[in-house]
């Protein structure tokens, strides 16, 4: 077989072969080889990790399928799991379900799942149960993912957009806009040399350390929308406004060239491997420098704060302070 | 807004409005309504129900999205429960992930949420997180739906292909392919009047009513590839053969006239509510009287049984038995 068939998304022979010489032998573990309909997972599992279950899900439309830093396979693994991972919960299982193109290549797939599973052997993470569309030729294009994760909470954890308080900090674990940068420069073929790269990464080893430290309110992956999407949301859900500092925002030198080339803001480029953090004033710098440790985390710094009153604002390089609108829209569609 | 633009699956205000207004307003309830990244489902509504955790998933890519019998959002929740469903579990949470073609009008998408949300509330089902992705026209047909659902697997049940042996029966819960049958016709346009409709359904009722019988070796919901595929994995997983005896399928004139008008057989037919169910011998005639008193089971029959000596057969309306093999493809892409 070197392409995908319509046959391979039917219930019958071709897809039992897809099934098992790529995904089963690819994912391979012992719930997914159940082959059942469902993945079963002991509940003892469940109760030694935590209180809570997280569960979430993101399906990937991504074009290109691969990029420098990544791919849609890597993307799918290390999204889903990062929405997960920022409850506090240690993403453990995940399904995956793929949409197909008729005519893609088996090669092209071939290299997604390596890449799928090769992200979350890495991760410790199990792809237990999945499903497989192929729709004709013009129906999609390419190859779209779903995946859906699940992990618990630890007890003792209580991250919530809700804890936020005027006087609390932001921080963000690393410079903005590097995956939403990546793509356009790759999109729109601006030619852009050098340092341009997404971040895509799985953020779980950074936010484990962060479990057993004090003063920690909420983090979210700054995906979709980007940091200013974050914001608003933090804002939003807890009732205050937060002020940012433009001068204190890790940008590299190549995304603020896509930037200026083409009046965006990076605020609004998408990450996949950065965090918004909002945690308590007194703590701000001791889990500034815990982070910065990490190698997830080595361009972190504080960039604004939670205030009491309402709205977001952005205080420029020249110190005017100025309303940060959420865009109606971002720059880019299908940027994950 | 008339329309889906690109702008609904940008991470900007567009998206909010139409998380807000339509997905939040229509599967309202409170895991979903924190809006964090991910539902957060307490421990203690998991270990009073069961001791394992199912949880599956499935994209759903049907064309024409509406249908004589439901539509893709009534198929992409009951089948994704079903799924769960058929471990014995009780399905109680949805994850929900639309990817959307710009053009979309958003009166179809409200038709599909609304129904999506009527049948997760007839069914105590929540949508507790999702998803949105817009691609450009044309790079995807109107709209495909991702569910992945989880549910809790009674202490007491451990329903499994591989517990099924020899001398075991196999019982179908209604008439084969209606769902294969009234897709087919609507879409080659072959205009077949009368009783053509999807069996679409939530198979949870009757499969609760189950749960205390005892006999029961192993279930699955009989979708793409018909109930032939279901016994092909059956008879893979337990390492026995199955014989199936045409004369007692229930197939209804509507979608025999199909069958012969096409030259198909209506065992590769797709359902979307009858489940394949295996049962010990001496079980077999009072489970399959406790499945005719349910409103979803009143056509069930015993179609089979499981022999020592490999392979699938059936057994022709003139009494000759012939290898019953698993076509290589099923008769029509985006069945489901």
């Amino acid at each position: 077989m070197k392409t995908v068939t319509l046959a391979h998304g039917s219930g019958g022979q071709a897809m039992q072969q897809l099934i098992n010489q790529l995904f089963i032998q690819a994912f391979d573990n012992p719930l997914l080889n159940e082959q059942e309909d469902q993945a079963r997972i002991p509940l003892h599992l469940l109760t030694q990790q935590g209180d809570r279950l997280a569960f979430s899900t993101d399906s990937y439309v991504i074009d290109p399928l691969f990029f420098p830093g990544g791919d849609i396979g890597k993307l799918a693994v290390c999204g889903t799991s990062n929405d997960v991972a920022v409850s506090g919960a240690f993403p453990r299982w995940l399904s995956c379900s793929f949409i197909l193109e008729e005519g893609l290549t088996i090669a092209t797939l071939e290299r997604i799942v390596d890449s799928m599973a090769a992200t979350a052997k890495a991760a410790g993470l199990s792809i237990v149960t999945g499903d497989t569309k192929v729709v004709p030729r013009g129906a999609a294009d390419k190859v779209f993912i779903n995946t859906a994760g699940i992990g618990m909470i630890p007890c003792h954890l209580n991250w919530g957009m809700r804890q936020i308080q005027a006087g609390d900090r932001l921080l963000i674990t690393g410079s903005l806009g590097d995956h939403g940068a990546t793509i356009l420069n790759l999109r729109e073929q601006l030619g852009m040399e050098g340092d341009l790269q997404s971040d895509c990464a799985m953020l779980t080893p950074l936010i484990k350390t962060l479990h057993n430290e004090p003063g920690i309110k909420a983090m979210r992956d700054a995906t979709r929308g980007g940091v200013n999407a974050v914001v608003h949301e933090f804002a939003a859900s807890c009732g205050y406004g937060i002020e940012l500092n433009e001068s204190t925002l890790p940008i590299k030198p190549a995304v603020r060239g896509i930037c200026e080339l083409l009046g965006l803001d990076p605020l609004n480029f998408a990450n996949e491997g950065k965090l918004v953090i909002a945690v308590e004033r007194n703590a701000a710098e001791r889990i500034l420098t815990h982070i910065q440790q990490h190698p997830l985390g080595l361009d972190a710094a504080i960039i604004g704060e939670v205030v009491s009153q309402k709205g977001v604002k952005l205080t420029g390089l020249y110190g005017i302070k100025r309303t940060l609108d959420l865009p109606y829209s971002e720059p880019l569609p299908r940027i994950c």
